[in-house]
């Protein structure tokens, strides 16, 4: 069947030569990385090579990187572990209020030991305003924590400046860099961060490795306590071939992503002009410009996200209502809430996100199948050819 | 090179089976399986085939089992995550004294931000005393925490005495049984315990999953916050190929359990017989007969166990000298501090761990290979000779 794969946000196929790069590191190469003898330390080398790999590709140091299980480990070991870490200097920590699940529930955890968060707002495009996260900083701030681009809206956050206030003021700044590294440029020295999340799924490594970049001068306490892997940093036996994975997916990564931006952006561009003249009253949602090169999102008017998603996926055309870890569970995203956007119009939502291997004819076969599916839901809505505006007034105060 | 593998409870290889099933895993069913469409909702069906072997190893329903990515991210998460979630009843925990690192140091993580810890002596043995452990219950306990089998001792622990005394004061019980399970029969309603932690890597699927299973009667705070994985008990998106590994190995494992058992106590039997009867001046530690049909561990007097690995890993031979997660981090093992060894003596801890696919050949070639090195490191030794008593006086209370 014909078909387009475009949620490569939630998902993508481990590539061919990162899964041979795994292979002998399940049945051959199978000792434990901390144990002493030859076995052990053969192991423990390879996976220092792949740490070095995963710091290349973000201009980190490798001693900087701390392995995790996910995106939304490393993102829990960001937050609570900084908040642990340094309690004794405060209690208030920061985060935007279009983080992702891992990062706005750890903060909601913390507030129930008796810490203190602030949910900072964003602007219609998903963007943070620096100076409005000056104001928003206290004596008692410890931790702020802003992604580097948004999952559902593609926004691409102003992360140097927001670090640059951070940094003046002794607060540990974190960055979510999930859906961004691997899609977009990331280097921790640019950034200015303290902190970064990175997924290895993301860039075609198996599902269940992640890594958190820290800068060494910055105390955290560790989320998975026991043994010394990762300096002490993260307990339990290392997840040897799926580091080994990242390894090798973040080498090829930094070595395809010049070349992948340009095709994507191609693509996507190619997708959103489509979409937009050949469907009416449909928004593309978060910054115009300043979002992921292989990233569009649309709300449809008086349409079910998920109702559009069952019919394209009919067609063999895959996409998704924002982000996959919440795609079960919620009517309403959080983030298009937070960008002001009208609640029957959120319910919209569609997602499509390309990656290297999707083609133009699979951008036309989109743009053939969309519309009809959109026209024909709309025909069954009861709220199709209402007028209303697209953003709830005073929502955003910018 | 002869040789022989006697280290399968640090590590041990993927089973081929297993990893045959997980291949469709990586680059073909690769779809994120919170996805609603057809590609997600056939991979989160493959997840619960795999969660309904887990949980069958065990005894338990799949509804109570939590995917995680190690035994020590599941002692973790059972350890904070009862005390979080029960912390309005009480904030007094107890672990015995030779628990894994990663309950141990969540123990003290928790004392940290101002609950209690007490930490139960054992005999000289390594078992914990039932008696003992009703007296250390206080009104204000909420969870005791101690493991099935130990690594380092190969010591059974008598849970179901230990778990009947805590329902009956309505503590929570969590066993560590990382060691056992896939090794001795495990099953949570004999065990009559309410949390049960165990790891993949340990029954021949890969490194870097794990499991907890808990009682659905007691609360639990996750330890990974984020989107609704795993009924909103462990965030993270899943590591898909990991756990379809671990539902292939729990099967297997449960089949060839009886067998297993049979062998390698078998072959365990000759490498003490043959150990104790060729070597002067040896402790077999921990219990004689109530220990893990597989394990065998010595210390060896007048010898620092970590030359005696190298010494064996140089013909081939592989053994640890207590937990693989410290092996690198301590010079004398808390665990035998614990059952009172003296300090000594500790040093030269030697750990055996003997799987199905171990032969008697190479049995007999450790016990051609063991004495001579034995000799030569001693006959190197400041010590060796002089007259110590084995255990220390007053170490132990039983």
């Amino acid at each position: 069947m014909e078909g387009a794969y475009l949620d490569h946000a939630s998902a993508t196929p481990v590539k061919k030569e990162v899964l041979e790069a795994m292979l002998p590191y399940f049945s051959v190469n199978f000792a434990n990385p901390s144990n002493v003898y030859d076995l052990g330390t053969k192991i423990k080398a390879a996976l220092e090579e792949a740490r070095a790999n995963v710091a290349g590709l973000i201009g980190a140091d490798p001693a900087q990187i701390i392995f995790t299980s996910s995106g939304a480990e490393a993102n829990n070991l960001a937050v609570k572990g900084v908040a642990f870490a340094r309690q004794k200097k405060g209690n208030h920590i920061i985060v935007s209020a279009i983080e992702h699940h891992s990062v706005l529930n750890s903060a909601r955890f913390l507030e129930r030991l008796g810490f203190e968060a602030s949910f900072l707002p964003v602007d219609k495009n998903g963007r943070v305003d620096p100076e409005r996260l000056a104001r928003a900083i206290r004596p008692e701030t410890i931790l702020v924590s802003v992604m580097h681009a948004n999952t559902e809206i593609g926004t691409i956050e102003p992360i140097s400046e927001l670090a640059a206030i951070c940094k003046e003021k002794d607060v540990a700044f974190h960055t979510d860099a999930v859906a961004s590294v691997g899609n977009t440029p990331v280097d921790v020295k640019a950034l200015n961060v303290d902190l970064l999340s990175l997924s290895g799924a993301s860039l075609g490594a198996p599902k269940g490795v992640g890594a958190l970049y820290f800068n060494k001068k910055v105390r955290l306490m560790p989320l998975i306590h026991g043994g010394i892997q990762e300096n002490g940093r993260r307990a339990g036996t290392e997840n040897v071939p799926g580091i080994i994975g990242f390894g090798s997916a973040a080498a090829l990564a930094k070595k395809e992503l010049p070349e992948k931006i340009k095709h994507v952006r191609k693509l996507r561009d190619r997708l959103v002009e489509g979409i937009l003249n050949k469907v009416e009253k449909v928004t593309y949602t978060g910054h115009p410009k300043k979002r992921l090169p292989g990233h569009a999102s649309f709300c449809f008017e008086a349409i079910e996200g998920e109702a559009l998603i069952f019919m394209l996926a009919h067609n063999g055309i895959y996409s998704n209502t924002g982000s996959a870890c919440a795609s079960k569970a919620l009517k309403v995203s959080p983030v298009l809430g937070a960008i002001g956007l009208r609640a029957d119009l959120a319910q919209g939502s569609t997602v499509f996100t390309i990656d290297a291997g999707n083609t133009e004819a699979e951008i036309d076969y989109v743009l053939a199948k969309l519309p009809p599916a959109v026209a024909r839901l709309r025909s069954l809505s009861p709220i199709w050819g209402k007028e209303i505006p697209e953003y709830e007034t005073d929502a955003c105060e910018h």
